[in-house]
């Protein structure tokens, strides 16, 4: 009964109002007495020393990120555990590589002789987090030139992970609090990631974007990867002699039963939220941002969608990139219906009014930043411009591949022509030559040459229609600013007939070449990045410019936020830092007279089932229900295998993966998703209706167990019942 | 903190898997004492004499039959409630006769001079029930021809009929339990009818056909009407000097807290189900009868929906009919969505399985029954040949308003010609004269020349496309077998120009003469019906014989139904007879995760606006809900208006404005549908998720008072708070 009386407890706190506002993405190393103490109360059984130490072991170090998502070490012998959709690039990339189905079918590896590699895909492991804020800002002066001062701050940047940064080993240091704070952050880099068990996309992506931000969701959505290292214990480069990665730490993986209630803990890499962002900024992005994005996403995604239609390779190929802009619109649309649902404008009105009136009540206060709001506002003025220049622009070469891979060479040979590596442009260092090789190297994967060019066409289309200032003016030149489909159509025709960059060899050769030779090549990929480039340098020199004058605003903003919020639980906007984020398990009630319970059964994938993509059960999965061969996975109060929850966890795209951690820490689900009512809280954090959804543990091993067979991997875990 | 803690009472019910089944529309003078009982036990505080006295006075006598819907009376002075849609028959054809659109803007008297008829509208009210079994049965052998038997039924029934009618009064007999029992019921007829208070539709109908079968729902869905009689007190047509009539009961109309768990009995008109059908017959239903339905009413409807866009009272017009037929076919898509859902063949089959058990194991009991199952099977055989000719035939004459008018004068000037009344088809008789003329007269209320000659074309075509042996073969012959859209088109230009029939004086003076004089008159509507009224006869011929043979069937099923599964709560399928049914207000789980509250409010009236119809909330309703200018009217639990609530009733169309009583008898509110889960349950009742939806009489009240300020309604009210 224990179950019922936990439905019954949470849902009396919904209808009394009683709301546990569980906002933040706290960094491991900011874990405030405050914080730790409510987390205690909440039952949470571990110490911050526990969580995170510096250096490690501590629960941290079991967790990864992985490119973009999260993951976590489960095994001592480097097995990952994640999302199916985290790992959906790489089965994605083999299945486009060896042009077999494993995107449908998953993929299992019987032995560890049997597991493929994980192309491009990297595992890092955050060891230390050091503040260095006053290196950051040596030299730097309030009456510097916005440029010179942001350029300041970048070189010194360089300076610091040059001297940090050691073989096996990545260093980044990132900006918190709008610049308030800079953290030194070392991670272990692992190169060589296999792939281990995938489940068919009917499991792990069951219900598809049909489902994708909904809730009751059904979705298997995980995977196990496995970290290797050198014979040497060091990371390396994928080998035939590598051998299994011993993690300093691993997570115990929790077969118990969960309840509505339950406390649980999240550690991930969340990806980017904008919850100290202005109102005026939040109105521009309402009213004009997104909607121009929305507009322009759904051609491209029609462009894919027709392309993939031509022949199974072409479905491989474009798979990845569909998958990620559908993800995208989705979450944009979300977003706008959260702008107008939540009020978000006006509630971040309201926050500001509370700040500028403590700054009429207190003089001390306004003596410090009376400047902030009206210097905050200008500078957003100036940026506006710039944004709506971008919103084209930027993309422009990310449609093509081949685009894609000619900005590449070119960027990367003309940084070559500086001496000093210092100088160099950030991303095109010497660290950086490895993964700038691996995307040349991966073009293939992802080329699809009819949807190349259809991409392309559309992207040069849509500057046709810009107003003549927002148009790249190189593109414009090369066109005789004919923007006529019969010009467009001969210009295209000249760029694909002539390039060798759909040629792995010729990339790599061109990306080693010098500069001048790049440019002598001819190849019209070169020539047309050679002609936007100028324009998308002087795009970025302007942002930096605003960046600079950001340096003198939006530190004092925050501490003016801090002075009247206070400090015990503020958490700065995410960045792609490791985070922590607490809640429970509980329902929510999305519409008048509608109350969504927290956890959905095996039975709820029966009922979704229609025999159509996405919503078609393996019939090994549906034997297994009507024999209710359950085994140690039941849940006994649902009298059903457990499939996904609801949690009220602050989460944002990037913790995709992320373990969820019950009072002990141990691994009770794995994070895929936030509800459609949620996507809005990247910029605003509304308790009643947000919420985090993941993946039971007990389906992730009943679906390894019962379906797959899959007793190896089981056997290197450690379950806890 | 009453309704929270039900509502975790309703919800640990629902949890626990105890389910009430509240099965049954019990006749009232069918009030057995383990009814009675069951109903004691879950709050009813009232006598079975309370509820149903023959002759009265009852709560039985306070519900009338209005137009194949229910209403009630509320006052002394004669005021009935129902629901806005029950009534929406009177303001349609009053906007198509004033070209005023009352439609939408609804409509208020001010006074009571200001009520304005409900054109062809009547109010029955029930004032005694007597079993005529024996009289309906005399002179009925068991070896006689079937269709004899019938017709000897049918004329027993005539003369049973003719004996008991008096003027002011309407008498039916009635077929109960297959066939088992017979009833007389004797009505009193009042047929001056008026409108009081319309709401608009953006109140009355909010959430039009998106949400008609829906919850979360949040429609307003009442009308006030007022039954006037002659200055004698006695019934009579409609009259200036007419007084309201004071009803022999009227309810009191509570303003009383409702909450989750609450017992509740309804009185009511539920027009038709087939609960006891057999399995064999269901699965024609499923499988051929309602895909074949659907299919041509799609096409129906899209030209009336066309003919509606032509202009306003071409809306006006065509409003009614649409309405109905966008009611059927989400009704039957629902069905056919239960069926396949409940699997209710199976269970329909799991039934008969244990009768056909029970007549295994018990040889005196299979001495009496053996016999049903093999010849009930064998009855179907032949009567799905006649449905299926009937799929088109039995509906031709309706889709074009003027063949539907010739057909009427067709066949009552021929039985005119027939001496004596008792040999005159049902529905041809004496009595039938007024119901008939009225009908002629309003024709012009819904008569859309555009619509019903393009509907008139659809039937034909239709004709055109069945195999030769389901064709009307009158028709096949008028048309020379030529069904191309030419010579269709000719035959229609034909009838449309040369018939008398759009003319409403043609149409009563050709009703008032002789059959000859009708067939002269060279109409071609008539002569349309002419050449299709021999099929038709035949085809009622053929199910009359087949009636005759199941006389000898089905009565024997439902005693051996009584023999297996006892009688203590066995009901007869709803006929349009005035039923009882009881249950509570209860939530219910749609699917897997999700739980829906029984109740609604106006803050959700609120988040459904979108500003387009049917969404959109009138200004006034939004400053009340704004100011919170609630009233008596709010509910102290939920804290807003309640608008509609869930119950667990047994119920179906016609039931549509059935007063819903507390323990008391008071009215706590106005069925008018059930969920889309639920529309199967006319073949099979599953209490999990069949649920009726009810408007709250304090929304009732609320809208009349604070809405529409209307207190002379209120005043002449009995409320009870």
């Amino acid at each position: 009964m224990k179950r019922k009386f936990a439905i019954l407890t949470i849902l009396f706190l919904f209808l009394t109002g009683f709301i546990l506002a569980e906002e933040g993405m706290f960094l491991p190393n900011e874990l405030t007495p405050a914080l730790m103490a409510k987390m205690h109360r909440m039952g949470l059984q571990l110490s911050a020393d526990q969580i995170w130490k510096n250096g490690g072991p501590s629960l941290a170090q079991a967790v990864v990120n992985l490119m973009g998502g999260t993951g976590s070490f489960v095994s001592p012998k480097g097995l990952i555990v994640t999302n199916h959709h985290v790992a959906f690039g790489a089965v994605q990339r083999q299945s486009a590589i060896k042009g077999i189905d494993l995107i449908h079918n998953g993929f299992f590896a019987r032995t560890m002789k049997e597991e493929i590699p994980a192309p491009g895909y990297k595992a890092l492991v955050l060891l230390t987090i050091e503040d260095v804020t006053q290196k950051v800002l040596k030299g730097i002066k309030r009456n510097m030139d916005p440029l010179k001062k942001y350029e300041r701050v970048e070189k010194n940047i360089k300076k610091i992970i040059k001297k940090a940064e050691k073989p096996g080993y990545r260093c980044e240091v990132k900006s918190f609090y709008g610049g308030e704070k800079y953290y030194l952050l070392t991670y272990l880099e692992l190169k060589d990631i296999r792939i281990v068990y995938v489940p068919p996309r009917s499991i792990g992506n069951y219900g598809g974007d049909i489902d994708n931000w909904m809730w009751p969701r059904h979705t298997g959505d995980f995977s196990f990867l496995r970290a290797y290292v050198g014979p040497d214990g060091k990371p390396a480069e994928y080998s035939p002699n590598n051998i299994p990665y011993k993690p300093m730490v691993y997570l115990k993986v929790s077969a118990k039963d969960i309840a509505p209630g339950d406390f649980m803990f999240i550690l991930g890499y969340p990806g980017r939220t904008q919850r100290y962002m202005p109102s005026f900024y939040a109105e521009f992005m309402e009213k004009e941002y997104y909607p121009g994005r929305i507009k322009f996403l759904e051609g491209w995604i029609k462009i894919l969608e027709q392309g993939s239609k031509r022949n199974k390779l072409a479905m491989f190929k474009n798979a990845g990139m569909l998958k990620g802009l559908n993800n995208a619109i989705k979450n944009w649309k979300g977003q706008l219906e959260g702008f107008k649902n939540l009020k978000i404008v006006e509630r971040k009105r309201e926050k500001e009014n509370k700040m500028l009136e403590a700054l009429k009540k207190n003089p001390e206060l306004k003596a410090k930043y009376g400047d902030v709001f009206p210097k905050y506002r200008q500078l957003f003025e100036e940026w506006k411009t710039v944004m709506k220049k971008s919103l084209y622009a930027g993309w422009f070469a990310y449609g093509s591949r081949l685009l894609s891979a000619a900005m590449t060479i070119d960027y990367w040979t003309r940084e070559r022509t500086k001496k000093k590596d210092i100088d160099r442009k950030p991303g095109y260092m010497d660290r950086d030559r490895e993964n700038l090789l691996l995307s040349l190297k991966l073009v293939d994967a992802s080329y699809e040459p009819w949807t190349d060019r259809q991409v392309l066409k559309y992207f040069i289309k849509a500057q046709g229609k810009l107003p003549p200032e927002y148009r790249l003016k190189g593109l414009v030149k090369l066109l005789n600013n004919d923007f006529s489909d019969k010009n467009i159509d001969a210009f295209l025709d000249r760029l694909y007939k002539n390039t060798v960059l759909t040629n792995k060899e010729e990339r790599i050769k061109l990306f080693n070449s010098p500069h001048k030779k790049v440019l002598k090549s001819g190849d019209p990929f070169i020539e047309l990045a050679e002609a936007i480039i100028p324009e998308m340098d002087e795009l970025e020199k302007e942002n930096k410019r605003l960046s600079g004058k950001a340096l003198d605003i939006t530190p004092k903003y925050f501490a003016l936020w801090r002075e009247v919020f206070g400090s015990d639980f503020m958490y700065p906007d995410a960045n792609s830092t490791l985070r922590l984020t607490y809640g429970t398990v509980k329902g929510y009630s999305p519409k008048d007279a509608v109350f969504y319970l927290p956890q959905t059964t095996l039975t709820g994938v029966m009922e979704k089932e229609t025999g159509k993509d996405p919503f078609i059960v393996p019939e090994k999965l549906k034997k297994l229900y009507k024999n209710r061969d359950f085994g140690m996975y039941i849940d006994p109060e649902l009298k059903d295998v457990a499939v996904d929850f609801l949690t009220t966890h602050d989460v944002t795209g990037g913790n995709s993966g992320s373990p969820v951690l019950n009072a002990r820490g141990e691994l009770v689900g794995l994070l895929f998703d936030g509800n459609l009512e949620s996507v809005a809280s990247d910029y605003f954090f509304y308790p009643p209706i947000t919420r985090s959804i993941s993946v039971d543990s007990r389906y992730v091993l009943f679906i390894t167990d019962k379906f797959q067979g899959a007793e190896r991997i089981l056997k290197e875990m450690e379950i806890v019942k």
